[in-house]
Order: structure tokens, then C-alpha cells, then sequence
């Protein structure tokens, strides 16, 4: 049987063995969740960059340019992280280069892997059926924040192991950690991650719409991969 | 009002910021079972080595030494790491070096804390008041298994976070993932917890007596804590 594990940090990456597996990339709050609007509304492909410098560049070739610190919009940018600003095809057929706090990172620290897509609770169905359909032990990597463990990045996760639990082997107890956190949130999601430390981050900056966005399951049909340096729908 | 936080993995305990805070050091099965089992049988105080060779000079100064890896005791040592070999006060007035794979190493990553101590389900009563008492933050650092979460002391940070909760803030995420560990789990704790890697690990060992024993609560009313180089009750 297939085999399914978590990985509760960037921190934790290096104790994992991605060869030969696909790794789900998440950072629900809200890396990617605008990376699927994005790509779901018209957005050709979108690479990701760690260095706010590097994404700047991009505008030279023509891409629009997205990017946040600490939930904020970088100064110049075209954009910042919020999945709102893509919707009904705003940006159709455009290019998109994104820098973000912590989900670049983890993008970065994949390398190595087999297949890298994107997951989040929007794109949920569409994910559990992509891993379903492979022939291949998955990896969920959780984006965290700065480091650490956070919430709704481990629910996410939890609720993927959940979905796709009749075709995988639980390999290590970070999938069961998180399976009891979605456990106890599945009701009331957007209310349990109301106490999370993020959340109460992202509420004071005034995006409560993002959130309860980005909680949403199952809004989008696509699943978003790493292509070479591009984050495409193939 | 006091924050209480967990630290999931020793991978992570970079991240935090020990200093003037407590911190409960965590090591279910079986490193923190065996020390509190120990302790209050009679052991007057224990030396924690990550060196086996180090443990083992400790007996030229009249120390029992004790020692385990993969779960296994090491070859010419006394004792091996399990708890119930210190039932009935077998060794009292005896002092003991011990050597474990992720316990001792979470000691060592805690200095620089204000107190370190020493907690498992077998002294959570005592953990909580002690914590309770004392004027200061708390991060409760669960070992692990080999640098990656594990079910049971995160099940154990989950159930002292719930006793303290009165008391103490939940300063971020991993207190809140933990919380929900222990309450999926807390009606059935052997029961849960027979699904974890370790426990399965354990079990092929043949030390079904030595989990359960150490998963039933509140077993002995004592808190070891480190005391210069030495782990003992003050």
C-alpha cells in the first residue's frame, strides 16, 4: 500500500526522504491559496522566488509582481498575497512572479522530489484525487511560520490524510497529530483557527475575507505543480 | 498571565527563547518515565549522558548505569530504560548514569532555561501544580523520535497544557495542535496510542507492561529537576 506522511515544518524537511515521492506544499494563510486562484482565474504560470530583489526583477520580463512580509505588500509591488485579487479572471493570461514568507521556502527545500504541487483547503478534492491516482508515497509539507509548527497548515494536513486515508498508510505520527487536529476543527473550521496565532495575525491587518476564502474547501478543480521553475496547471 | 507553549521536536527548540522560562522536558516511552520511576523509588539522584562510553565510566565512581538504543538496553550495562525494573524500591540509596536516544538530548538543547524538569503521564499531576506555582513562562519540549514528532509526547504536552489551561496563555499553534492530540485521545489513551511508530516499535520488543505503565497518569507525586549536572527531587 501506498504510504502517506507530514511534515510539520520546514525544519523538519531534512529528516524526509523525498526521492522518488510527491510532496503537497502547503501554506494555507495564504501562499497556496492565491497560487490556485491564481492559476484557477487565468494566470499562465507563476514562479516563486525567496529573494524580494530576484521577484522585483521579473517585471523586466514582463510578469506581474506579487509579494508580502509579514502579511503586508512589498512596496512597488503589483500585488501582495491575497487570493481575493485574482478572481473573476482580473489578471487572464498574464505571468506571475511571487515572493512569500514562508512558502518559497518550503517550494525551495523540496527539490528532490518526484512531483511538487500545491495544496489547499480550496483545491482540496483535487489534490486527494491527484495523489489518489499516483503511484507514488506522498509527503504533505507544511509551510509553518517562521520555523514553527502552525495551525491551519497541520489541518490541512490532517484533512488530506483524512480524505485519502482508504488508499494510504499512515507512515510516522505527525499524519495522526494532524489528523486530530482536523478532527476536532472539522465542524466548526473557520471558528477553531479563530484562536490560531496567524489568524489573529492576518485579522489585525483586516483581512478576515482572505480567511474565511482560504478555509473554504473545495472551490477549485485544479491541482498547481512545479514545472522545471514554473508553478503550472499541466 | 503566565504563556504556555509546546516545542514540538529538538529540531525546533532553536526557535524558542529558554531563557527565564521553565521547561518541561518530555520523553514518554520511556526516557522521563524511567527517570521519574527512578526517583521515586529511591535512586537519590541520576546523571543524564548522550555518550554511551561517558555513561559507562560512571560506574568507577559507584553509579549504576543505565542505557538504551534502538530500545534495546547496551551490552555490559546495568539496567536498560525500562521503568518498572525500579518498582519496590530495588535500588535505594543507589545513584544512577543514564544514557538514552532522545531524552538526554533534550536536556542538553534545554540549558540556558531557568528550570529544566523532568515530566511524563506518570508525574503530570505534580508537573501541573509544580508549573502552576511557579511565577514564570513555561515551554514544554517533547524528545521525539529521532528529530520527528511523535504521538505520545505530544499526547502528554496536550494533557498538561489541558490541566494548566486556567493558568497560562497558549502562546502559539503547537499548544493548541497538542490540546487536540490529547483530546481525541484522552478517553482511550493505550488504546490511541497503539498506532503510533513508536508503540509499534516498542511492542516487537516485547514491553507491552512498560507502555502501559508508562501512559496511566498521575502514578507518583514527585517533579525531577536538573540541579547542576545531576537530575534529582528537590
Amino acid at each position: 500500500m501506498k504510504k502517506i506522511d507530514v511534515c510539520l515544518s520546514p525544519e523538519l524537511i531534512k529528516l524526509y526522504d523525498l526521492k522518488n515521492k510527491v510532496v503537497v506544499i502547503v501554506d494555507v494563510l495564504r501562499a497556496s491559496s492565491t497560487m490556485v486562484t491564481a492559476l484557477a482565474n487565468g494566470i499562465t504560470h507563476i514562479r516563486p522566488y525567496s529573494n524580494i530583489d530576484a521577484c522585483e526583477e521579473m517585471r523586466n520580463s514582463g510578469y506581474l509582481i506579487a509579494g508580502e512580509r509579514g502579511g503586508d505588500i512589498i512596496k512597488g509591488f503589483d500585488l501582495g498575497n491575497s487570493p481575493l485579487k485574482f478572481l473573476q479572471e482580473k489578471y487572464f493570461g498574464e505571468k506571475l512572479a511571487m515572493t512569500t514568507t514562508n512558502g518559497t521556502l518550503a517550494i525551495k527545500l523540496s527539490k528532490g522530489a518526484s512531483k511538487i504541487i500545491i495544496g489547499g483547503m480550496i483545491n482540496l478534492e483535487a489534490v486527494a484525487n491527484f495523489i489518489n491516482n499516483q503511484n507514488k508515497d506522498v509527503i504533505i509539507f507544511c509551510a509553518g511560520w517562521k520555523g514553527k509548527v502552525n495551525l491551519e497548515d497541520t489541518l490541512f494536513a490532517g484533512a488530506l490524510v483524512d480524505r485519502v486515508s482508504e488508499n494510504f498508510e499512515l507512515e510516522c505520527d505527525a499524519s495522526m497529530v494532524a489528523r486530530a487536529v482536523y478532527s476536532e476543527a472539522k465542524n466548526d473550521i473557520i471558528g477553531y483557527l479563530k484562536n490560531s496565532s496567524h489568524v489573529n495575525r492576518l485579522a489585525k491587518l483586516g483581512i478576515i475575507k482572505d480567511i474565511e476564502f482560504c478555509l473554504t474547501p473545495d472551490q477549485f478543480d485544479i491541482v498547481p505543480e512545479l514545472d522545471g521553475d514554473n508553478i503550472m496547471v499541466r
